[in-house]
């Protein structure tokens, strides 16, 4: 945009205005929304969701390569992941945004452009928050609102011995996306008018740049009448998450290597940049994918079910937890194993 | 405190343990609290009040001479202060973190044991948030979660004309406690072994340093029966909250100087400084008062209460909004109009 208006010539309750006077309110049970103390939100007999997410720039996002429009848009995806992780429906998500001078009314509209359309699209609504000034960065922190059913909220800590372990999509994409533009941005730093040429990798830059959360998954499960014994986002990666549900709910776990889901692209990048495929796919995080463990007996449901895939399961707690390679040997999964990664 | 063990030591969920593994969860409402992707609470026939706030370091606070024990409580604080506010009850916490590498796990239990001290002394839970690096200073984000019984939640916008305008409290210590800190640090920089004497002025620094929310004036109203036509909390100073509740209810407001609460230590620093002391309680901001009004049949039940003072009226909103100064003159409110202040 080639517009520039000083946030000063708004002022801060101008700026909120102006960036919130367009918010149409969607559901019912969000009573009031932008404008007064706290937003109101009314539910009957469900249970409501919370979570909270600080997005700092520099730390969780790089300016250089991510557009605003798609960092709202992610900073929104990311927080309705984690309540459909809960086997929930995201409702309300309240904004509040740090910013420093070097942002303009006009980079604002773009980065809650994002976030409304991402509201827009998962039927969220935009209830409250505010903006103030930084010294430094981009701050963004959003916390999101949710409805669960009595009964049907899934927890981490429910895996029980036997049970399947599954993942919805594929994994180790959105890492190996992050990869790409990092490369492209130290190989061409200082070039203007350079354009990198992604051909052929635009999953893996979608996935990086504009995720999107599983409310596929979550409808089809419901609709096959699945409850989750336990499930999570993936969000730092699958062998973190697996050794949080397997801790949470005292269990152990086995996943194979030939059974962890990986896109065409992720594996091409992989070896293109000579980088261990299963390590990616384990460690690289971001992929706002659902691991969840369902009973044995769902086995034929689920294995039919489209875009979910059975990788493991669940075992007692003192046979700890491993990823059983395609050559049968057995490798201790373990959070930040792979440190080249963080 | 002498010990410092790096953050790194503990990791990411490692941190988190540390800091949130010995609360207790207080409220019925409150199903699940930290450790799974979102929060779970449950409310029957309650109104859910929702609020936000980031405050950055060099914008928010300083700390120079903030202890962090006490930026967690204030932290803690202003938040309640919103949902109180909205004539609810505060009830859920979540608290998001940045944190840069020159702080260490102490400080970080320092924050949290301000946070923590708060919510037991207002009876609210800690349930979830999350710790992240940052590049430069501390980011803390906290979102409080509230009940308010339906029917009795207060707005902004319905205050009537002939309404009695009340306030808590006194206003503009925590404006004058702000400039005592800040003179001190300047005049003493670099002076090692340096300790201001404060005496005399210790309601000042109290005020700025670790307020109160006004949970007693909600209580007091409700004991008495009386529910505000509209009401907020005095955050960004009194002119700017009573321009908020004119507008939002379509109405003007006069108010008299000689009506205002201001405690002695204030009127004294404010001559000591030589400054406008009406312009400090109007504009200094950060008093976390309540600012409410009234019907005018409320009027000797309201005037009886202790530490409610009435300061005004509603008018028609032709008449606009101002202050009529001890001499009879009126000034006109603005909410930014002592530019000295801001």
């Amino acid at each position: 945009m080639s517009q520039k208006t000083e946030i000063s010539s708004l002022g801060e309750f101008g700026l909120i205005r102006h960036l919130t006077d367009k918010i149409e309110l969607k559901n019912e049970s969000t009573i009031k929304g932008v404008g007064d103390d706290a937003a109101v939100l009314e539910y009957g007999d469900k249970q409501t969701l919370v979570t909270t997410d600080l997005l700092l720039e520099g730390i969780h996002f790089d300016l250089t390569y991510v557009p605003l429009k798609h960092l709202g848009y992610k900073s929104a995806i990311v927080n309705f992941s984690d309540i459909y992780a809960m086997n929930g429906q995201p409702k309300q998500i309240t904004v509040s945004i740090g910013i420093s001078k070097r942002f303009s009314v006009e980079d604002l509209e773009e980065l809650y452009s994002g976030i409304q359309l991402a509201c827009d699209i998962y039927g969220v609504d935009l209830v409250g928050g505010d903006t103030s000034a930084s010294m430094t960065g981009l701050a963004i922190s959003i916390t999101c609102i949710g409805e669960g059913e009595k009964g049907k909220v899934v927890y981490r800590h429910g895996a029980k011995e036997t049970d399947l372990i599954c993942v919805s999509g594929d994994l180790g994409a959105a890492y190996m996306g992050l990869q790409l533009l990092e490369r492209e941005k130290n190989v061409f730093k200082g070039q203007k008018d350079f354009t990198p040429d992604f051909a052929g990798k635009e999953y893996l830059l979608e996935r990086q740049l504009k995720p999107e959360a599983r409310k596929d998954i979550i409808k089809a499960l419901a609709q096959a009448g699945i409850v989750p014994t336990a499930m999570m986002d993936i969000s730092d990666g699958l062998s973190s998450e697996l050794l949080h549900i397997a801790k949470e709910s005292k269990v152990g776990c086995q996943v194979y290597e030939d059974r962890i889901p990986i896109d065409y692209q992720t594996a091409a990048m992989a070896e293109q940049f000579n980088m261990n495929l299963v390590t990616a796919a384990l460690n690289g995080g971001e992929d706002y994918e659902l691991l969840f463990t369902v009973p044995l007996t769902e086995h034929d449901k689920i294995s039919q079910m489209k875009g979910i895939k059975v990788i493991g399961h669940i075992t007692k707690p003192e046979l700890g937890n491993y990823l059983i390679g395609r050559d049968g040997g057995e490798i201790e999964l373990k959070a930040q194993g792979w440190n080249s990664l963080n």
